[in-house]
């Protein structure tokens, strides 16, 4: 899709995203708890694939079969949750889909994208060449390429998240992770128009905080290596470029904040025995900033809306956090 | 309350039990996962206090409050769900809550009944003669005994969850979990007129059966003894008397089945890793029974849903089964 300038008409497109991919997505609920009146929470982790990435996969794939009905295939570099519902929403559409995944990466990931339909692709992938071999496979075999972020139509479909929000809520925060930046970007073009009164807040871990600082200095941070962190959903060196571009160039989220390990580890256990949702260590990240005291602590009437971004975890590290 | 004894009286109660526990329970969410496309779940893990234990509690001590509005407070029998939501519902009420615990009961059961503001009795109290003492308190002190499951107030509470489900839905089948009986009977009265085509079905670990050998023999059955299971809310060792009027005497549920341990715990697994919820083992019960075939597979319209009783689990047993 062309870059569109105007907030108002991303939230056409976020709109248009919405009727696509409706029935191919769920409606996740937007729930309270017993931690605080003024608190709620919206499980992505309910979502189709167990992440929101569902969203932006099935706008992008549906899209495209609109644009361009006679595409051979679809092709991303996610060995995560963008993978995984890459391939789910390509099969529904009929479309073979390759995820270029580096080696080493873990079997049951691998599963993972198979059980979708996907085919994985992983000799001599590695995590600093998978973009450009992604690249080249879209080339050679007239496949089109979907970014896991940096893609407005990706973008839009996150998007859909924030307008369920705003038609379930007057948050006064909604509080979301951010890796590539896809989600948060979606949202932010949601609510700018739907709720301009809300506070959108991005979380980091502290390990990978390239965009605190890209909106701190208005210029775009890359980590310096692959950081070290339990969220392991939000490891991107760097926002992309259209996401840097709402996030920062166009102002709309209000802050980022980041939280220790420490702080995620026990948001997660948080998570588990008090929300009673089995998300994954990513998810926990707006609860460990919610549980910290770096978002505010909304009412009952404008409550703060943690975004729980998926529920694909790694049993054994769970088991190991819960026992600990 | 007297005993009514028409169903559609019944129906009558369990409506004006959802209006006067409206604004202190939640409204949990029926919800379909990728499992399959005839599922749906009803967590009531996500309810006020972790279980649908709430809704019996407050429609218990607001009718209390109601009828008698100088009573000293309430007492019951019960260190698990129950003896926390009467706790917490006494508190928003008002009142006092005495919960009688038998000696050995973990640490954490008891904290988490006196972080609700409930004082906890525990000298020279056993599972047998629990009940007994409980009794006994409430007559030296003056309070009222709310049974957890044996009590016309609680089981009309419980019966509320049948009313959302019935607004939600057209199930070809509802699966609940079986202890005392208090809210498959609750259910039992709300479908009965508002969802006659829908199978009612009560799911019990195979070491606790009594209810389902009840059933079969239309003879109140109990335990020999303290059952070995790892769904610790459903030990009871035959179910109330009327709960047995309503399940066998009534004919209001279809079919009763078993499962054993070790379907218990792959159900435990299944719902933390594939519905995304993390609940206590027992409110895996209908899971078990559901992944096994031992209940109808359900259609997009008229799906199967399962009752998940709750959340309150221990982290180490989870954690244990999790890593296996």
């Amino acid at each position: 899709m062309a870059q569109v300038a105007r907030v108002d008409e991303h939230l056409a497109e976020i709109q248009r995203a919405a009727t696509r991919i409706h029935g191919h997505v769920r409606r996740t609920p937007l729930l309270r708890s017993d931690i605080a009146a003024g608190l709620m929470v919206k499980p992505e982790s309910l979502q189709v694939t167990g992440s929101f990435k569902a969203r932006g996969a099935f706008n992008a794939v549906l899209s495209l079969v609109e644009r361009e009905p006679g595409i051979a295939g679809v092709v991303t570099h996610s060995s995560g949750n963008h993978g995984q519902a890459l391939a789910y929403a390509a099969r529904a559409a009929g479309l073979p889909a390759t995820i270029v995944v580096p080696e080493g990466v873990t079997p049951a990931k691998i599963a993972g994208i198979r059980s979708f339909g996907g085919k994985v692709v992983t000799d001599g992938v590695t995590y600093d060449n998978r973009e450009e071999i992604a690249e080249a496979i879209a080339i050679s075999e007239g496949l089109r390429l979907i970014h896991p972020y940096d893609d407005w139509d990706v973008i839009h479909g996150a998007g859909t998240s924030g307008l369920e929000i705003s038609e379930d809520s007057r948050p006064g925060a909604v509080v979301v992770p951010i890796g590539g930046g896809g989600q948060i970007s979606g949202i932010a073009l949601a609510l700018a128009v739907l709720s301009p009164e809300t506070s959108l807040i991005g979380v980091e871990p502290a390990a990978a905080d390239d965009a605190a600082r890209s909106l701190r200095t208005g210029i775009l941070q890359t980590l310096p290596s692959d950081p070290k962190t339990l969220a392991e959903g939000v490891k991107s060196k760097s926002v992309g470029l259209r996401n840097f571009e709402v996030i920062v160039g166009d102002g709309l989220v209000r802050d980022i904040v980041t939280v220790s390990e420490d702080e995620l580890e026990d948001a997660v256990r948080v998570a588990w025995t008090r929300l009673k949702l089995a998300i994954e260590p990513t998810a926990a990240l707006a609860l460990a900033a919610y549980l910290n005291g770096r978002v505010p602590s909304g009412s009952e009437e404008h409550p703060t809306v943690l975004i729980l971004s998926g529920g694909n975890f790694d049993p054994a590290t769970v088991a190991a956090l819960l026992s600990s």
